[in-house]
């Protein structure tokens, strides 16, 4: 068995020690005489399952008591329309728009109410963060919403906006885990596990209680409602017990490795190892803004279409997996997700300087 | 490591070759370096098992080309609602009610429409199936609607209503694939995977492409329309990677042995050993009309709640898992999905007969 480097934006790499485990654990998990996808969501087994995922995710991003943990299918795309739906009391939408996430998500709410586009980056191919310190947020905002890592551009908030007292909705799919955040500053986290937890087909939403709306109009989908997902505590209906039982394995992989301070510790050292080559290289370059560069996905082009095809070539042919870029942007993407290991970031950029030489 | 025979109603146990190649594969997929769990969704080692699994359920279930296949997250629960979404014009649904399902199924269509309840065997606790040769079908109706097989009551249509030509859409979550069906007869068929196929997180949707509409009211979520699945071949959004990977194997698993004839054949063999202890038991009964006794799901009671209780305390102790009945129903219930082994009913059969020996 040969395992490559995959830089793929999600689905992505995962933890091997984790893969280990649910290998071995394939066809009897825990003595219990099945598989983890065989089992009754209704088992106390799996029930144990599902608590241990969410105590663990709660001990790792130190969740206050007042805030919803919820397990809920279809992706962050569901999750574009189930905020509105559920947040909506004056049907005013402030979003900022820094990439294709945040702009899909700000163009699904308009189908639920008015939406406001309050600052965005789009002038420069998305390239930055705009200054959120003083943005002219609506009286009557039901929410501020950004995308807090754009996966295809590569940029990250360095701190979050200032919402004037308005409820934060952050999108934290591509960064969910990466680094320690502060709970009480947003009232809904959320994001699709498959960048830098588990396997798709799962999202996790953060909720503050008091923002679960139980008055919602009848004509809203049962399974859109997040009262419905709390109150059934993510047991409604059978959830991705695959996915959940997979993410509370990574979650208990983090915690023993240290926590999400070491987590971000060791993915600053990691994207410091590329982001200082290709600030060195005279051949590649970074795509965006220095300051708000991501950690965890890693756009950069030569400046030339060919090049870049011709990179992405060699680096495949060499078992480094997934490095085109988005087309919207071109040229190569590394996403160095927590599961990434030091030693694949140095072998790519062993690879790209070996590469410029050759290539000078 | 030692199996048990799980009876559990979903989910439910799943073949052992097909654990055994995905336990294999975990690590590595087939020479690509990396679990399906870490897969981009556009990647062509991806597409090549989507496209795969979808052929592979056409050649199984013959399906007509005229026909979309679509794997979509939510389970059954979102169907209920994108169903009446997606296929309203008139506004009026006529609804079968046969059974906890069927009748969960009516009440969600409620919100987007008139529900007539045209048949329900709701007065004898859904023990049988009514007659449906001749029923008020609404002319407005824009379809009429079944659950062919209720897992809690245990009963199925042995012969499809007459819709008197409106279209007919069928629930067959916990009957998918157990037997070769006539997909013309129906304008959609739909079943969440983790009764009889895989693991939970993914609903197929099989519907005639006429049916697919294009035109729907701007204000439904972008996740609820069928015409945006079935543009992008269930890759709108990252879909439920590992469920649709596991299904193809269980699907290819179906092809080796027989396809659904075979398949139909073995599962009337099973099911007749148990049905024919119940009729000849002095203890046990089974609690549904025989002329429509389910071939998967078989509730059986002994008449006194605590003696219920004492067989799934010693049925559970022996190693068969999860043959406690559904409140509704009370008793026992044994779900023998296409992956129960023969073996496992014989057994279960076999301890059966013992208890009520020493317990005459």
């Amino acid at each position: 068995m040969a395992r490559v480097y995959n830089f793929s934006a999600g689905p992505a790499t995962m933890p091997v020690p984790v893969l280990e485990e649910i290998k071995e654990e394939l066809l009897d998990y825990k003595g219990s005489g099945m598989s983890v996808m065989e089992m009754s969501h209704r088992s106390k087994v799996f029930q144990t399952i599902l608590e241990e995922a969410e105590q663990d995710l709660r001990d790792l991003m130190n969740i206050p008591d007042n805030y919803k943990v919820l397990f809920i299918q279809g992706g962050a795309t569901l999750q574009f329309a189930m905020l509105p739906i559920n947040l909506k009391k004056n049907g005013v939408f402030d979003y900022i728009v820094t990439g294709q996430w945040s702009k899909k998500a700000a163009e699904e709410a308009k189908k639920f109410g008015k939406v406001n586009i309050v600052a965005t980056s789009k002038d420069k191919n998305f390239s930055y963060i705009p200054d959120c310190s003083d943005l002219p947020i609506d009286d009557d905002a039901d929410y501020v919403y950004i995308c807090e890592n754009e996966t295809v551009h590569g940029t990250t908030f360095q701190t979050l906006p200032n919402t004037k007292g308005k409820i934060l909705v952050s999108d934290q799919s591509s960064m969910f885990l990466s680094k320690p955040v502060n709970v009480s500053d947003y009232g809904v986290i959320y994001g699709g596990v498959q960048k830098n937890v588990g396997p798709a087909g799962l999202a996790i939403v953060i909720i503050r209680e008091d923002l679960i709306n139980e008055n919602l109009d009848e004509s809203v989908p049962t399974y859109l409602r997040y009262d419905i997902h709390a109150k059934n505590d993510s047991l409604y209906n059978t959830p991705n017990c695959w996915a959940i039982y997979v993410c509370g394995k990574v979650f208990k992989y983090l915690k023993s490795i240290g926590g999400l301070e070491k987590m971000a510790e060791i993915n600053k050292e990691k994207a410091k190892i590329l982001y200082d080559f290709l600030d060195e290289s005279k051949l590649f370059k970074g795509t965006v803004d220095p300051s708000v560069r991501s950690l965890m996905n890693v756009p950069f082009i030569t400046g030339s279409d060919e090049k870049d095809a011709d990179v992405v070539a060699k680096t495949k042919a060499a078992g480094f997996e997934n490095l085109k870029g988005h087309k919207s942007v071109g040229g190569l993407r590394a996403s160095i997700y927590n599961a990434m290991p030091k030693e694949g970031v140095e072998a790519l950029v062993e690879f790209l300087k070996k590469y410029e030489k050759e290539n000078a």
